[in-house]
């Protein structure tokens, strides 16, 4: 019963984070080829460097090429609807929160799955969600989104931490999950409602002149 | 036979894309050991992520180590004559071209030999073909070729294709190699000519105000 | 005993860099998860590319998640503590210095370890001293160091060339080690005292016009 809600969150975060690689394809107005490898790098990016670094090799998208053609496919269709989500870009970043959490929590699964103990899961959980957008970032030119968003590493964080202590204190995998994307979306969620963020480094006079 | 031919179009595409890495350190105005650096790893960017991502570890260049002299002595080669080909702008568009289409089907006859399937294959071609600029880009600090160019990933994607659909078809490899890396030098070396390109995404008006 | 030496430079280097990490991130004034995240990616990266690209997988610090631990450890010490040595960059460039010598002369001996040959092992050196670095700047979206400063990924070169060369010729390792961590050291130290760099590439008036 596990395999199949782990393989379903996968897909939706997938999608989500494809969505999100076509719309900044859309910001720069690339060509619709722009679009698929922009929407595919965004989508696959952050499971393929987890997978790469774990060593499960080929990675996933290679034994399941219908990855690929879902994330062409939905880089084709946002080539003609893009201007729909656009006019609601609110929609847009709640979808992208979704993804960060479902991917945060899949990733830290699949880790654990392959032995790795709870710090690596949580580190591999934070990867998984977040470098996809980073990949998008740079392929696009834009600043990379760890350095403007307000609470979006730590929701992520927050996510693969509740299922991982979950996971260790022995709930069931089901409600480890759930319960770990809950925590990582409400987070982001607030963060974006009112604007939540963590205190930045302010840097003080030095204490000697130079 | 083909094994030789293979090897022989790997050297030219190596050759070919270290040229471009060089002239990108030429025009930062690097010192030799930069040129160095973008040479080696624009040649041997793209097919390094192609086998770490299908898992043909270590990559091809640590039991083949000539291909990283080669890249070397193309770059120190660069630093003494980057003026000439400068002054031939035109010449070194073309050979990327060339570069483009071999790597895209080199690449995609790399991973059906590692037992991928057609949709695999094709995106091996791409990234091949492709993630050396993208690399070269990111180091130098320029806008990602992708970004800025006309018919570019989508020539390395025909390249890759018709390789890929004669191979499936039953076409003995040197032929398919050569109808592939045709038909992705014809598509970009039109592009060049014409200043072909894609339509590319427009925004529209928003349908409802935000 | 060659062991325990190795193992020390190693946590010396990822302790200087994951520091130089933090500081981009003060730079940037981002909040504590920043810091961990630049730090953990800037102390590790060079190395866990290295792994990768031979083949070591799970990279180092999945099966040593000290790594990670320590890393996150500097960040939340930089967080309260970057306006310190922000008063003393000139220490902090000759700490960077240091970590360039370490990892240039451990990653070369890793891979040597791993059976790599001379110009894999110093092509090794000079991936896992620089790319940490690289990942930083990307990641930060500052200028890349190696398009910014003077002698550094020469310094990195000449110490895994120094360490290979007399690994190669039978000098045992602790001795190799020190003499390319001296080498390298005392070069980047002198550029960095002298201001010296490489005659750089000057583009000369093109023979014929265009």
């Amino acid at each position: 019963m596990i395999e199949p809600i782990a393989q379903a969150l996968d897909w939706v975060g997938i999608v989500v984070f494809a969505t999100t690689g076509a719309l900044a394809a859309s910001r720069k107005q690339m060509d619709v080829v722009g679009f698929a490898l922009l929407a595919t790098a965004t989508g696959i990016g952050g499971g393929t460097l987890r997978d790469i670094m774990m060593g499960l090799l080929p990675v996933f998208w290679i034994t399941k090429p219908v990855y690929l053609v879902l994330c062409v496919g939905v880089a084709c269709a946002m080539f003609f609807l893009a201007h729909i989500p656009q006019s609601r870009l609110r929609l847009l970043l709640w979808l992208d929160a979704v993804g960060l959490a479902l991917f945060a929590v899949t990733g830290a699964e699949k880790a654990l799955d392959a032995g790795a103990g709870p710090i690596v899961a949580i580190a591999m959980g934070v990867v998984t969600a977040t470098f996809g957008g980073i990949i998008r970032d740079v392929l696009a030119g834009e600043t990379p989104v760890i350095l403007s968003r307000e609470i979006y590493v730590t929701a992520a964080m927050l996510a693969a931490l509740v299922f991982t202590v979950l996971s260790a204190m022995g709930t069931a995998r089901p409600g480890a999950m759930m319960a770990g994307f809950a925590a990582g979306l409400t987070l982001r969620a607030a963060a974006l409602h009112w604007g939540w963020s963590l205190p930045r480094y302010k840097p003080r006079p030095p204490r000697e002149p130079r």
